[in-house]
């Protein structure tokens, strides 16, 4: 291997999903050659890597042989040993973000106490245990009530709306079959969701980006709209919370922040420390990625910039469908729409799960967010939506 | 391996230097992952890929064991045995460019000679062989002569401008010794070199990317400004050459065509027939790079807008130094450098050798083009240069 090579730092990723694979995109013209730790030799990141190990996040011993040939390890997702995490820094290792913040990622109820407690905004909530429970916060906040799971829950799954004491008692029993913890939070008429993301270095300096409007459907993230069309100052004030949320847990990398707008109010609904889909736009849609600036702030290097490079940016996530089947045969017709940018991150098309995202930047809402609904309608095998929602 | 990544057409890049580095980052998105033959374990994509095989794009057998693996071979260099290239064409592989269009990208001789034949403006040359034709040539054309090697050359190297005909018997002897063809050219004085690319695909297809102005020093590439700053007359007639070139030749894939301002006209002085030097801008500059362009092309897949993203667009080359050292050290100086682009190829920087390069983007060209300067002369550990020049 070339002197070149050695002497940059050695950037583990533990987990090899698409996330792993567009830092190793990021990574490649800083010099950087990401290590991987992957749970399978086929995993979307692991594909396109020469630096590949197979192992387990939740396993102390493949962490610790992975981590031994790092300069600094950091996250693909958040289902990670973090009592693991916790022994690596005490044996010296760095870890970024770190086990601590790690430990909040993964847990909603502390997500719900820590935010509360630095006075941001978010929907009433207590953790419940059984039916009682429910019953009793429903008598303060009302039917219906939304259950979480405390832990492990993402795009939609880990999400239970109740309508009474009868479903609530059905959800509370599975759940409790399952070892699965509860969380009790009010029902709040959302007009959108929207997310914001920072990015944070050790020594402090931190950028925000854009506020986006995700859109949702049945939990799963289908597309961001980038500016998120809400009034000036709500985008300040979320901006400032992701910054606040930062700086609070000490944040290294990339922090993702989803929101409520709820009449008219932001509510904070859950954060990631780690790159995260709201934010996929920013690789052709700002002047420095996500994905880049994440590596720079776990490597403590200056941030870039993350203004947009054109006044609207959409992405349009491609979803696997029943239909999808071969994408290699799909993609002519697809980059046949002009002026968006494919991401294929290399898994099978099965249904529901996240493939690939098209990005469009232009002018003007509505053609952009045509262009890549269409591109990314084509790769799934899906009609191609109308341009107005 | 995953279903997925089989049915992906597999793409054979012949050389692994910075552009097949940047092809490879290119084709990810795609979800292509390119087998690359390299010379050298540690050349600058095989660092960063999985499927790298090494051998010689002189050896028959190398080439073939390669190409048996892939459903279509690239390059990225000239530096080819065309014979192996045509014995594999005839065995039925798939190779883009075709063998006969790398001849003629080796050919400095045969490239004057087919656009002459076309009907475009190429500097007066003929060849030859000692000091007296290379006398007779000057009696037309008059001291100094330019005389090139015909084959081989590139960057400042096989180039020599030489004032009489005692300096011609010297480099003619040398040549002679060397078993070096050479080309006499008419010394023409150049105003501005120019260049532009064009993608082409196998049906047809063409789009040509806006004319640069390549800034050479000893013959070397150190800047290219976008748009050049010529006349539209201009710029839209070195579009036209460059489609004219790529339709008479039959290239598939990217062709780069650089030219002379002269006396206010054009003049062609050569090509290459794969991603180059003074496209490198378009991987932020434009809305599809020269190297998405050149995979699309290769695999008849629709090509994309060569449009420019913002109004202005400056690159920057990092020429290692006998003070760059390490590269690794004086990468957070240069991210510092608000809005630039850092691609550094994973190479030893020694003195004179392209290490990497940087862009930037924006409104107006002398901002724009001072960012870029300054981020590549703190990578390179050189002074930084005056905005203007």
């Amino acid at each position: 291997m070339s002197g070149f090579d050695e002497s940059m730092p050695r950037v583990g990723i533990v987990g090899a999903g698409q996330l792993a694979r567009m830092m190793v995109q990021a990574a490649v013209p800083l010099g950087l050659t990401p290590r991987l730790l992957a749970a399978r030799p086929d995993d979307g990141a692991a594909l396109v890597s020469p630096h590949v190990t197979i192992g387990s996040p939740d396993a102390y011993d493949d962490l610790a042989a992975f981590t031994a040939g790092c300069d600094v390890v950091t996250f693909d997702h958040e289902l990670v040993n973090v009592e693991a995490l916790r022994r690596l820094e005490a044996a010296g290792h760095c870890v970024r973000p770190s086990a601590e913040v790690m430990a909040v990622a993964q847990d909603k109820l502390r997500q719900r106490t820590d935010f509360a407690a630095l006075g941001l905004p978010v929907p009433p909530f207590r953790p419940v245990r059984d039916a009682d429970e429910i019953a009793t916060f429903a008598r303060g906040q009302g039917w219906p009530v939304v259950l979480k799971a405390r832990r492990g829950g993402y795009d939609g799954r880990g999400v239970w709306i109740v309508e009474g004491r009868q479903e609530a008692e059905t959800v509370a029993g599975r759940a409790r079959a399952a070892g699965v913890e509860l969380l009790a939070e009010a029902f709040v008429p959302i007009e959108r969701e929207v997310a914001v993301l920072a990015a944070r270095r050790p020594c402090g300096e931190t950028v925000a980006y854009p506020v986006v409007e995700t859109v949702q459907v049945n939990g799963i993230c289908h597309e961001v709209l980038v500016p998120a069309p809400i009034p000036a100052g709500l985008a300040e004030e979320a901006e400032q919370i992701a910054e606040r949320i930062a700086a609070a847990a000490g944040v290294t990398g990339i922090l993702a922040v989803e929101l409520f707008v709820a009449r008219g109010r932001l509510l904070v609904n859950e954060i990631a420390t780690r790159p995260h889909n709201s934010g996929h736009y920013s690789i052709e849609g700002c002047v420095t990625s996500q994905f880049e600036n994440h590596l720079r702030a776990i490597l403590d290097w200056p941030l870039g910039d993350a203004s947009l490079v054109a006044p609207v940016v959409a992405m349009a996530n491609v979803l696997g469908t029943p239909e999808t089947g071969d994408v290699a045969a799909r993609l002519p017709a697809a980059l046949d729409v002009a002026g968006t940018h494919i991401h294929l991150y290399g898994k099978e098309p099965r249904p529901g799960r996240k493939i690939g995202h098209v990005t469009a930047i232009g002018y003007e809402p509505e053609p952009v967010r045509a262009r890549a609904r269409a591109a990314a309608a084509l790769l799934a095998g899906t009609p191609i939506p109308e341009a107005a929602s």
